[in-house]
């Protein structure tokens, strides 16, 4: 290393360094530099500001176990600030995960898995996938969350199966978007004291300077949620990042948030500018950071043999501290063999064996009209008796929603509550839910009116993206709320999160059906899963009269059909207005023509059919088809065509009793049975 | 009223009111309370709990003339609150709006003007819809940075035309949000003093004790944030309320918030507790509430006489006031004739003669290929020379979404700077435009990455609801953005902004339909034009040797037909996809195959032609269709029907070069081809 020693001493003796450390921040540095620059696209700034940080955070404090990026009671990292990813690999690379240097030089290319941004389940050791800002922040609490909860439930006294920490490195950008404030406020409400957060504070982002956009007192803003605030610290000296982060993992009272002051793009001619930001650099630019650094300028994707000695000494740490896990987990299991079973089930995501044995009596067929919010209420109940680790809550409107478990307390004042209040925060609470998901041991799900789901469309991407196990609850679901009036009344919202990239959305017509989406909702471990519910009195149908049997595992299924042969009308309808469709379809067999009633609670659920199934139930030559859907009619020619009629809406809806917005705006028995007239008609019949 | 006078002592005594704010403050109340229980729907709690600070408020400092509630200057009053809504009907009437009590009584109900939640162009005096938690917060901040604005551009010495305040009650809700913080932390740092907000803070939400969920320092984050803190007040007490209002008002340097203790449902016996918040009491229930606070429990609706005297002269006082603004404005007018006349332009919504005369000679057939986000930044940079009042910038990616005005700087760091830095807030960016469009007198324009729209949902869906004229530019819009990767490329998000009632959705195909693209937007002065562009290049087409030219008013036309009689397939693309239909039609014509190409950039516009033109363009027996789209698949069957093909996606994109990832994606000419092979085959052509 004689290239580096000379140059070295002055960075040493500035940044307070030793030599190793000195090498080891470089080399992360230069290596994310190099990646960029190979890609000819990325962000070189915020990695090469960060470089010290992470390092020291990674070599020093993280617990983890690079040979097994799953280890239950791994410390989670999260790079909330997505964009510098490089900086991730990096590391990754360094400390001995399966990570290769040609995995690096792959940098955001097709199929590699170092892309652009994070991404989970893709790299090992990624615990979230970032870059829309503020995500990475809330998913952090959600995992504290898990942490404590499954610590209360299994821990024992000298078996402290879990306690670990979640540490973060989050950005400007992070702290400037709503949900890390509406994250922190309940982190800070929730005393989530292993959290530990590195906030990277470079005074710039991609428009210039923060001082033009950001000119809050960040620390006072964080004392004020209840968190304990360190620095602002020298993020370019170890020693001070030290510091702050053992002062930090000292106490678990309340969360940490550490400032650490940086230089964007460090030692880069453009340190300091949003030019280094979100670009690479010329190839001289990028020479002249390695000189300044006293880094070979002529070497790219260099690791000197020292580091790659040093920071892989934590896969034997991690080896290390899994084995002793592990025998106290064996330990554990000798003497509470009960917990420690249904732990392993936990963790492997799997339901109990008969765990929906209940749902089967949970209606009859004579039950009165219910509304399918009171359905699920009903089902929540039963099925967290035997899934104990179901957990959830509703963003201020658990009464309405009908989301509260009974008898279990809450989060965190109750020992094992697993109600949760997360306060009017629906985006905090969707991205909190992906953290707990994220976390593992634990299936969250979330509870708000429908039109609500607009406040948390961003975590409901991610955890689609990532095909994490989330239940959305989504009640008033229509105009037929009533008086809270168009604000209040979704429209467009069942369509939008059809739209959504392996999002399934179920929407029942009755309390069977209710019971049947919850079961496909918790056998779906691979993606959301929305639940759409009504407020009103829905009836609940009686199968042996209607000849069928609810199946929405199968996405739509015949209902009804008064007579044998092929139907010259198929109606379909959803969740509450399957009622209607049906009706109509009675009043016009009563007049002779043949027509079936589709009830149709999913469209994903539906497409994954196998073809025969999706012909019988909706065969290609039947062509006079209607549907009604109180909701947008954009859409639903995806299953009408071109020939087809939709009773749905294209504008808002009003305030006023729900029967009557109903009516006023078309969803009657007769409206359909003109639409049907219409079809046939089309149709020449 | 001899009935509340022996109560009454008490009440003022403790309360140290004047018999009549004390009458008018229990008036206001009770009307509520009554609307509620009438309508046996709403939310009683809050306007019983800030009648006193609602009353004072509007009785000793809103500036407002009940008979012009459009006037320009007067104050702005947004409720954030909106399930409150009572409260401000109550207000709107006894101060003497067009709001009768016939119109109180029809409370929530089909066809009123009194919604469940305030909505904006429904009841005169509501300056915004309200409801959706956070949003208000948020538009206030855009109404007083309009008010800014146009106080920069027209006041001149002893011309103050603009000189008013936003005033607000907002509630714990609001502040547990994420937009508020958003918003808050952007009206600190950009010193918006005519900001002052009352927190209603009575420590009850849905879900109980705000204590649960919401242990914050608010003063102390309000300071972070750069704002004034005043109280926590009594806000029973109208002389406390008085005097911190009279605080705020007396600075204009920055924003303010007046911390208000109240109790809800204050006189209920209910009081302080979470049932009194979002419904109807027992006829008992609301029969003692009157009795508690004196007031004659048999009579609804009343208003004592005295009451209406008082409060009645607001229209006196508001008519006083406007008069002598207009005079103002008529010596403005001779004096500075000209600002004077683009003043009553901007304030009527109107756009100058000839504003769109440069955009003809902006693009020429022979440009080399050019991205849709660049043709936007010339667009943009053409037509604010002569909309001088078209005022947006960007979440932090300005630079990428090439939407700053040249040479006109920064609000508010520049005089009249017209370019807006929202930092990595794209919720409240969206709020607050809504705010500016609310105000009056500007056009505003955001911009953020499509994949962003996530984030804004809410206060688009306000947009479109509220019919005001927004635009939002939206860049990056599909996996062609390349590396970034399947965070940053959007899929559903065109199917889901369509799904939006009123919203209008375009995606130009190249630089002359992006400049028709900007007339319709800013044409379309009934609601918000999203706008949606390519990072990469696309070609120009050359009008005249396709022989077709563009009109993107029209939604959709054809493009391309290279033969005279009917067309046996119709290939449809939008956007950077319409070279993809091109150049497949191409190569089947070349076959023989009698092919017509259709650019398709908004649904919206298209299906509000008539039905010839519609027929024009997708004749209804040519049902071999094919569209060719980056994005979700779900839903073009609303034009190719069911034996279409729609080359779209069904899965996320991925990180990679972005002409890399269209390829792998399925993104080419032949794919396009091939489906149209399979549409002409299932025709059995």
């Amino acid at each position: 290393m004689n290239e580096v020693s000379g140059a070295e001493a002055g960075t040493l003796a500035e940044a307070g360094l030793s030599k190793i450390d000195a090498l080891c921040a470089n080399t992360i540095r230069f290596l994310a530099l190099d990646m960029v620059q190979k890609a000819k696209s990325g962000h070189p700034g915020t990695p090469m500001g960060a470089a010290e940080a992470a390092y020291v955070l990674w070599d020093r404090f993280l617990k983890h176990n690079p040979r097994n990026p799953l280890w239950a009671d791994r410390d989670r990292f999260v790079l909330s600030a997505g964009h510098a990813s490089a900086l991730q690999y990096s590391l990754l690379h360094l400390t001995g995960y399966d990570l290769s240097m040609d995995d690096l030089k792959q940098f955001r290319q097709w199929g590699s898995r170092t892309p652009g941004h994070p991404e989970y389940g893709l790299t090992p050791g990624v615990n979230a996938t970032t870059g829309p800002l503020g995500q990475g922040f809330a998913n952090g609490v959600g995992m504290a969350v898990a942490e404590r909860l499954l610590a209360e439930t299994f821990n024992r006294p000298g078996y402290d199966l879990f306690d670990h920490r979640v540490f973060e490195i989050v950005s400007d950008g992070d702290l400037e978007e709503g949900v890390s404030s509406e994250a922190a406020s309940l982190a800070g409400t929730w005393e989530l004291g292993k959290l530990v957060y590195i906030y990277d504070s470079n005074h710039i982002q991609i428009e210039g300077d923060t001082d033009v956009v950001f000119r809050e007192d960040v620390a006072q803003r964080f004392r004020s949620y209840g968190w304990r605030v360190y620095g602002p610290v020298d993020g370019s000296k170890i020693q001070d990042i030290d510091e702050a982060l053992r002062a930090a993992v000292s106490r678990s009272d309340k969360p940490s948030l550490i400032i650490s002051k940086s230089t964007i793009g460090r030692f880069s001619p453009l340190a300091g500018t949003a030019k280094v930001h979100g670009e690479p650099m010329s190839p001289e630019e990028a020479k002249q950071s390695k000189i300044s650094a006293g880094w070979p300028a002529d070497k790219e994707f260099y690791v000197p043999d020292e580091v790659y000695a040093h920071m892989r000494e934590a896969v034997e740490r991690g080896r290390r501290a899994e084995e002793s896990w592990n025998s106290l987990l064996e330990d554990y299991t000798l003497k509470y063999p009960e917990q420690a079973e249904r732990l392993r089930l936990q963790l492997n995501g799997k339901l109990p064996r008969g765990w929906d044995s209940q749902l089967a009596n949970l209606f009859s067929p004579q039950s009165s009209p219910i509304a399918t919010r009171d359905a699920s209420g009903k089902v929540i109940n039963a099925i967290s008796k035997s899934i104990g680790w179901l957990v959830g809550g509703s963003a201020d409107l658990a009464p309405s929603t009908k989301t509260i478990i009974e008898g279990v307390g809450d989060f965190p004042y109750d020992e094992g509550g697993r109600n949760f209040h997360f306060g009017v925060r629906e985006h905090a609470m969707g991205s909190i839910a992906n953290g707990i998901a994220l976390h593992g041991g634990l299936i969250p799900y979330t509870a708000t009116f429908l039109t609500f789901s607009d406040y948390m469309r961003p975590p409901m991407r991610l955890a689609a993206l990532m095909g994490v196990r989330v239940v959305y609850v989504f009640t008033h679901d229509s105009i037929g709320l009533g008086e809270d009036g168009p604000t209040h009344q979704p429209v467009e919202h069942l369509m939008s999160i059809r739209a959504v990239p392996n999002m399934t959305l179920i929407r029942p017509a009755d309390a069977f059906e209710v019971a049947q989406a919850w079961k496909s909702a918790l056998e779906n471990d691979h993606g959301p899963t929305a639940l759409v519910l009504t407020r009103q009195k829905v009836p609940v149908f009686d199968r042996e009269k209607l000849g069928s049997q609810p199946a929405v595992d199968k996405g739509a299924y015949i209902l009804w059909e008064p007579q044998s042969g092929k139907p010259d009308l198929i109606v379909i309808g959803t969740g509450s207005e399957v009622q209607l469709a049906l009706e109509a379809a009675k009043k016009l067999a009563s007049e002779g023509v043949r027509v079936r009633v589709v009830s149709m609670p999913s469209w994903e659920l539906f497409d994954r059919q196998p073809a025969e199934y999706r012909e019988s139930v909706l065969p290609r030559d039947v062509r006079a088809r209607v549907v009604v859907e109180a909701g947008a009619r954009k859409g639903w020619e995806r299953y009408v065509g071109l020939d087809g009629e939709v009773v749905g809406l294209d504008r808002y809806g009003a305030s006023a009793p729900g029967q009557v917005a109903m009516e006023k705006l078309g969803f009657t028995v007769e409206a359909v049975v003109s639409a049907c007239r219409r079809a046939l008609e089309r149709r020449g019949m």
